[in-house]
Formats: C-alpha cells, structure tokens, sequence
C-alpha cells in the first residue's frame, strides 16, 4: 500500500437519474467504477463534467494533477496550452478509443504517456452503423407515401466502409449474411481481415466512392483525415499549424477527408454514415450536399464539437439521423472500458507496461495512426 | 384481345407528391403500375384510397366488381357483409402478404378465390426487425445519460422468433454473425430451416420466452393468434363468433396470443418486436408492461386498426419504437408484389392456375395456416 499518491481527475458527464444504475459508470456519480479502489490506495480522485475553458474544475486542478482521465463522449480537450499548466501530468487514458481530443505531439513533447482501451467499443460501434444503415435505408417515419416513397432494401446494395480497421471489419462480418456487395478502402490491402470474408478492396478512394450505395466512415481523425491532401499539398504550412486537439471554430478554414469533392465523388442519392469523428467531414459540405440530393442522407453520432450547440446546422439539415455520440458507450461498452481504464492504472502505479496496444504516445513517440 | 371484360377495384393509400417518383407503385395514382395493361385489354381498373364503409368508392363499385386488389399497409376490410354485396367477386388479390384482412371464411363460402404474392416481403420485413431490435436495444435518443444509462450491445443476447417461417428464417440468418443466441418457437421442428444453421428449436412457448432479451413475433393473423388459446377452451363460441376480418373495436374482448400471461413470462426488461400483426398483441397488455418495466421497449410496424387513429394508446406510451406499417413496402418490395399481382391477372385471365403459395383460399378451401 506503500508507493507515490497521485492527483486523479476524470471528466465525465453528469449522469443525473440514469447514475442510480450501477452499471451506468460512465458518469461524475460513478466515475467509471474506479473511486473505492482508488480511494483505498490513498489516491484523490475527482470527478467532474466541468471542462470548459479557462475556469473549469478541470482547469483548476491542472497544476497539481497527475493523470487524467478523459472520454471521446463528453471530451475534456487537453490542449498544448493545458498540458502546460500542469507541470506533473505524467499519464492521459482514454476511456474508450481515439484521443484526438488530445494534444498528442504536446504530449510527447512532455514525456507524457497517453493510452486508450482500444477495442473496448469495437463491437457497440459496428452494431450501431449496421442500424444506421437500415435507419437510412428503410427511411422509417410517420407519413407513409413520405416512407415507402424513399425506402428501399438494404439487399442487393453496395456497401463500403472507409478504413481497414477492426470497426470496419465488425460491421463488414455482420452484414456477410444480407446480400450486399461490400467494399472497402484502404490504402493497404488487409486481404485477412476483408479480402477472406468476401469483402473487396478498393484501393483508389474516388472509384470507391463511385461504386458505394453505402459508405461508412471507420478512420481515427487525424491530421490526414482532418485535412484535405490537397490543402495539405497546396500549403504544408497548414498541416502543422493545426496541433491534433484544435476545436471546432479553428477547424473550420480545413476541409476533413469527405469535402464537397469527395463527397461530389459519390453516388447520387448514396447514403453517408460516420461513428468515427465529426471533423472527418466539412460541416458544411454535407447541409450542401443533403439540400441538393447529391446524399440521400447522412447518419451521425459525432460533432466537430461535442456537446454540439443547439444551433449546430447538423441538428436541422434534411434526411439526417444524427445522435450526441452515444455509439461505442451502451452499458456493455462502458463496463469494457471502464475495466481498462482500471488494469492500466494497476499497471502504473506498479510501473508495469501497459498492452502493447492501448499505448497512443509512449516516450516521446506517437502510435502509428497519428503519426 | 377476346376474353370476358373485368371490372378491378384496387385500395392503394394516396401517394401525393411521393407519386411523382414512378417506382412508388403502391399508390393510387400509380396503381401497381398495372393500369396501362389492364386498359389496354379492355379492363376497368379502378384505384381508389376510399375504403370506409358504408358509401367509400369501394362500397359503391362493390355490385359489379369482378376483382378486388387490396394491401396489408391500407387494408380495406373484406367482411362477409361487403362479400354480400359483390355478387361478381371471383377474385381478391392482397399486394403483399397477409390476408387476415379479408374474411376467408366468407370467400371460401361464396367459392372467391384469395391469392397474395407470398415471399414479396420476407427481406424487408426481415431487415426492418434487425433494425428494431438494434434501435430498441442501442435505444438512441439525445439525452447521452439518457440513452448510455440503458444502452446495450446486442452481441451475448438471446435472441427468439415466434414462428418457423420464412421471415424469422431471414431475420435468424442476417443475425447470424452477430454473436447472439438464437432460439425459435414453433408447434413444429424445422431442421432444415432453422437447426441448420445454428438457432435452436423451442417447442414450449413459455419457456421460449423466459429465454430471450428479445422476441420478435412472425405469426400470421389468424384465429388461433388473434385468440388466446385459453380463451378458446373457456368458450368455444368465441372462436367462429369473430370471422378473421374482423376490426379492432370488435376484438378487444379478445386478448391475442401476446397477451398479459404471456408477456409475463418473458424476462422483466425484455424487448418485444411485431411486425406480423398488430391484433397478435393485447393493446393493453403492451401498454401496461412498457409503463411497469415488464417490457424494456416494443418496437411495432402493425396496429390493430389501420390507419391507427391519432389518440391510438400505442403513439404515446412510453420506450416504444412504432411506425404506421411501412415495413414490407419498400420500393423493392413494392417492385416485387406488383409484379406478383399483374403474374395473377395474367394467369386468371387466361384461366391458369397460380403459384401454389400465392394461394391462400381456392375451391373453397383455406390455406393451411389460416385453417
């Protein structure tokens, strides 16, 4: 029971009456099922939903925290400017998968380590694109001419997925059985894990974007997925302006890897879906593209910035099934992550490594994806 | 060219601006895309959304019509009455599957023979359901405690389909590699169909249902469905008292094979899925369980009366996922029955039979599953 105490914060959101659930552990009240165990090693560890700049409880606390906590659902932005107010952060988890909402080159800057539970919402994420699918395919709403007008069978389409990452492979396994042509795209070919199933490989984003019915968004965001090649060409200067972490408003001059000219590339009338991260795509090129037809409708769980604003144009725009990233968080998800959350935090107050795989930034390196 | 002259009656909703689009066959203004060939064989086709007795268009036309064309998503209701009052009805066609809208009993007396385009909407039905079952269980809304604090993974569920027919054999096979436990109640064992392919057989319905996170009913509409068995034994009068087309308010005393008793057996929190008929289900039951916690959600594509009327129970109770019957009318499936339809008329005109299956009363004989 010897060893160092540290400073915890978590930032989660409030749960409010869902909290009285046990199970419900992503939330200030539960805060992920850790604090008795925490506690009982002597550690602090605070919870809070309170994460907006520059007053926030997680603010407050920068100077003398430790290790934070933080989720993709309710995200804290550890920004370069925050990883600097706090002189002994050693440790960020994600509870969860994808820290874009953190500073990653900051972090390895600073020495500090970042680690998610990657594939702890690998499944909760393919289930929920598959009914994002149907929900955009088979159109369903009161007004029946307004439904069987524009609903159409999921069989015999063409279904794509962008990314040759496990999501992408959850959802391409369960749709094996439903008559579809599926596609993906990659810039490597994972003939194992897609090319075995039945699934094809499409190497060349514009002829997979002009044979999809369906495509589905499954790469991390990250400075090439959140800037267009072809800004990143036309000015390289712009590649390295924007830290990983940037929000919304400062986002907005960049384009994301689906912009008026991919999605321009696309179908008529095809159907887009994306679990992945909002600032994948131009915000503006989707409203565009639902008013003109050109997409028969867009299915999102994720903002350029989370909780989106009530005004966010997305709210509003036709043919959409948008949610407030709730994918990749259902109670089986949250018992998944919250235990990694736990085994890593074992394995570092006794100075053990964590699996290869949960390491995001490890000494100063970042893990392939972002780099 | 020679042949006698009929007179076709076809009920279709409106279509209004949805009817601009051609392949919107299932509307009066494009009427199964049948009414250039009928007239151009010297047929009176007549469409019309004008179904209420006693004095709609149907009513009207019903004493020199030959043929009438209805469907399960605007069923006009044969009964016996209406029957009466068609002395030239050879003929009625339901576009679609499911008769239990026109009194067979009355057909099967009068000799009328009733045909439906059986298959048409097995795969639209069938992705309809997954996508049910995913939305209840995924439960996506936009309050995040809200929808996390009750949200699960449909992988490690069991998974149960009332009924040994093709739709339930679709829906157990799209599921297949979602990593769920499958089961299937029937009277009867079908290996081939079911066993096969890894979903076991149940032949008790009870205790089928303390089994399943989630149940998902593809039953016909018939006596011994709409009618609790118990019910039956207690007074065997009751059963001929109702003929099978009978109307929601006349069969309230009644109390469907999903009644209080049997919702009672399913586990506490369970989902319930119908997309077969709304009448299978005890309006009441259904209501009271959702408010009591009994069922975690009912997701319902079918009313017991149809259109549902606006204070209809089902619109307002809570953790439900209904729409006003779309599923089976997707512009595939829409394709398919009206092809189905004109492959009747041609046969009957030239006096050849039909696809056995598409039968459902012939020579005064009903089909087997409505017997």
């Amino acid at each position: 029971m010897g060893g160092e105490k540290k400073k915890i914060v978590a930032v989660l959101p409030k749960g409010g009456p869902a909290a009285k659930n046990p199970k419900y552990l992503n939330c200030v009240e539960n805060g992920l099922g850790l604090r008795e165990w925490l506690e009982s090693l002597g550690h602090t560890y605070i919870t809070t939903a309170d994460k907006e700049p520059p007053d926030s409880e997680l603010d407050k606390n920068l100077p003398d925290t430790n290790i934070v906590i933080t989720t993709p659902f309710h995200p804290a932005y550890m920004t370069r400017e925050r990883i600097m107010k706090a002189p002994k952060l050693e440790l960020i988890l994600t509870a969860g998968v994808g820290s874009d909402h953190i500073d990653l080159h900051a972090a390895a800057d600073k020495g500090i380590t970042v680690a998610e539970v990657t594939g702890s919402n690998v499944e909760s994420v393919a289930e929920d694109e598959v009914m994002r699918m149907l929900i955009l395919v088979i159109n369903n709403q009161w007004d029946v001419p307004a439904v069987a007008g524009k609903a159409y069978d999921i069989k015999g389409k063409t279904v794509g997925t962008v990314g040759g990452g496990r999501i992408s492979h959850h959802v391409m396994k369960r749709l094996e059985p439903w008559d579809v042509k599926r596609l993906y795209y990659d810039r490597h070919q994972k003939a194992d894990r897609f090319d075995k199933m039945g699934v094809e490989w499409e190497k060349d984003l514009n002829s997979f974007l002009s044979k999809c019915d369906i495509v589905t968004i499954n790469v991390p965001l990250t400075d090439s997925t959140r800037q267009a090649p072809k800004l990143l060409v036309f000015n390289s200067n712009l590649y390295t302006a924007y830290p990983t972490c940037e929000r919304d408003e400062e986002v907005l001059p960049r384009r994301g890897m689906f912009n008026k000219e991919t999605i321009g590339k696309m179908k008529r009338g095809a159907y887009l879906i994306n679990n992945a991260r909002g600032a994948i795509v131009d915000q503006d090129a989707v409203v565009e593209a639902l008013k003109s037809g050109q997409l028969g409708g867009y299915a999102g769980d994720v903002w350029p910035q989370q909780p989106a604003p009530p005004n966010h144009p997305w709210r509003h725009m036709p043919n959409h099934a948008m949610t407030p990233h709730v994918s990749g968080t259902t109670l089986d998800a949250q018992e998944r992550y919250s235990k990694g959350v736990r085994e890593m935090l074992e394995a570092w107050f006794e100075h053990k490594p964590f699996k290869e795989d949960y390491y995001i930034v490890r000494e100063g390196e970042l893990a392939p994806q972002y780099r």
